[in-house]
């Protein structure tokens, strides 16, 4: 089947001896080249699609667009100039979502996987792979006995990390949004990428990325924070993601890798529901944790006297960093204003952060990006 | 966009507090559901498409299925019950094939990444987690000299692997085929579920396995086998993967694991054009490689006297195992059976394995697990 999609793409016609299956027949169409960026930063997306109605571009961060068909059947659509970064994209057709078949690059998740586009960009952006020595990603499995089931961590080593030599590194727990999975960070994220463009720079110290499976009631991903247990769900999400973090995830890590164990050494940070993760667990765990931060923190309803019952302006002594960001365009923006404007009455010091964009990966990898050479100084 | 997509799936009703982009509409469709895995071991797969005139079921190692609109325009179709396995599918609406937006487990390629659906088996397949203890895989990312470019290789460690541990492991070097990349033998092939499995089951050693990159001349992916510089073109990717592998990955390796370093206890083994790159690689350096193994090896197309000028039966003082194995129903099969005549012309001892199959990694999940126990004994 792979090979039938394969030779119908039409990027190769190959020989007898490379083919492993038989052919009954050779393309008969020409091949959809998309998405095609062009020099300008626009991009070109074309979908084939002749019985279609109507074909409409989802691109992340923007409305939706309508393509329109030739008299092949490919519909198409340019964009304007775009800023150079990757973008989640899918195509509508006739109301129903798909992913760009012509497009091998996937955005992975668990209930909506989607394609990716590239928009390149110069050198310094921090995701952009340079020239520089590059950090390792860790794929680890375990079973949770917290929550009961098997799941998975990512570890990000940084350049120059050896399994032999003695350094210790300060880490940083970085957590996913729903419905992302644990590797939404390096897949989407661009972390490691990020990560050894700006080590290489001596922007952000060496330190390890350690990024974990955020559900602690994973039954949320199908049920949905609307199920009928919603308050339950929700509660025991967060409760038992803070149990397998603290309890099983950091010891594995400590023993496995050369980390530092002291809280002046350790990070947490997420972006959405794992901003509100990193709220919750770090704040509420300020013998573990002194650098916290979120962006674009979900779940911020006004409950903050029975989420933090015991924060106040003594926490200022333990906290090095709390910073707390969000897209002015993102509907959680007033959720995360109410909470600063509450942390300020409780008298506990936090940066502010604001910035263009709504709920995008483009604004958190620019998040991440501006946090990190904050951490651990 | 991936919240659009997430309500239109239907799995949930997000309150206001955790939705965070506004929706004009709620969904107007109920969801399809696809695939679904019956207590037979039959699939019914679904897919909306209410204008097309006729949806196909592209699955791995079988026919093209056609599927069955209803009144809903959501077309279906139940195949027979299935051997408990993963398999790789996509849908083909009007001639175009298409990933099935209502899954999100997907089979990567280069160039033409479908889904995946999972049969599940008993817990004694050796590619179903089981609750024993799992190894970890390891991403890695480096600049090739020789190549010219930034790619990437994975290491699976066992179960047990510490870093800060003594004792040092065999190595398995396992190649994939054409146009898979590096990720192809954890994302598709499960090696590293095999492997946790065969180790906790005594019936492997446990090992290190390194999964590089195959190609040595990657405009390959482009171009195809049948470039214009065809033989040239073949010729640099193999010879060149050789270079990459010999001159960088080993080395890296060795540096950052604990892996033995003398012949007896490195092997290389791959499938398709990678059981052919382990073959070259591994018959050419009888002096680096102990253990070489094919699984439905490609270009094996007669010029074997060229390949291997100094190959006879000499080297069965060294070769410790030559296992090459090839589907009956895979076209490639009578390549293989040439090679190992001319293996056996040559006196050169070997193991010939005919398995039921075609070329899919049915197969090659299989020969792995098949292959695996026969190592560093």
């Amino acid at each position: 089947m792979g090979l039938r999609r394969f030779m119908r793409i039409g990027l190769v016609a190959m020989t007898a001896a490379a083919v492993p299956c038989a052919f009954a027949q050779p393309p008969s169409r020409s091949p959809v080249i998309s998405p095609e960026v062009h020099d300008d930063h626009s991009v070109t997306f074309r979908f084939r699609d002749p019985s279609a109605q109507s074909v409409k571009l989802n691109l992340e961060g923007a409305k939706s667009m309508l393509m329109e068909k030739d008299d092949q059947g490919v519909w198409s659509v340019t964009t304007p100039p775009l800023e150079p970064d990757f973008y989640g994209y899918s195509f509508n057709a006739d109301g129903v979502n798909l992913i760009d078949p012509s497009n091998w690059m996937m955005k992975p998740n668990l209930i909506s996987t989607s394609s990716q586009v590239h928009v390149p960009g110069p050198a310094s952006l921090p995701w952009e792979v340079n020239d520089n020595a590059h950090g390792a990603v860790h794929h680890h499995f375990y079973r949770s006995a917290v929550v009961g089931d098997q799941r998975d961590y990512f570890v990000y080593t940084p350049p120059g990390y050896n399994a032999k030599a003695k350094q210790s590194y300060p880490v940083l727990y970085l957590l996913h949004g729903f419905s992302d999975d644990a590797s939404g960070w390096t897949a989407v994220g661009r972390a490691n990428v990020i990560f050894d463009n700006l080590i290489a720079q001596e922007k952000c110290k060496p330190l390890v990325v350690v990024m974990p499976l955020g559900y602690g009631a994973p039954e949320i991903v199908k049920e949905g924070f609307g199920a009928p247990d919603h308050d339950g769900l929700r509660q025991r999400n967060f409760d038992k993601f803070s149990e397998t973090l603290l309890s099983e995830v950091i010891p594995q890590v400590e023993e496995a890798y050369r980390v530092k164990k002291d809280r002046a050494d350790r990070a947490i940070a997420g972006l959405s529901m794992g901003g509100a993760e990193s709220l919750r667990t770090g704040l509420r765990n300020l013998d573990r944790f002194a650098w916290i931060a979120s962006f674009s923190a979900g779940e911020l309803a006004g409950t903050f006297d029975s989420v933090f019952p015991t924060l106040d302006a003594k926490a200022n002594a333990q906290i090095r960093l709390l910073w707390i960001a969000c897209g002015t365009d993102d509907s959680l923006i007033k959720g995360n204003r109410n909470f600063r404007e509450w942390l300020k009455s409780k008298g506990v010091n936090h940066e502010d952060i604001e910035t263009p964009g709504a709920h995008t990966w483009m604004v958190w990898r620019r998040n991440l990006s501006n946090l990190a050479p904050l951490l651990f100084r």
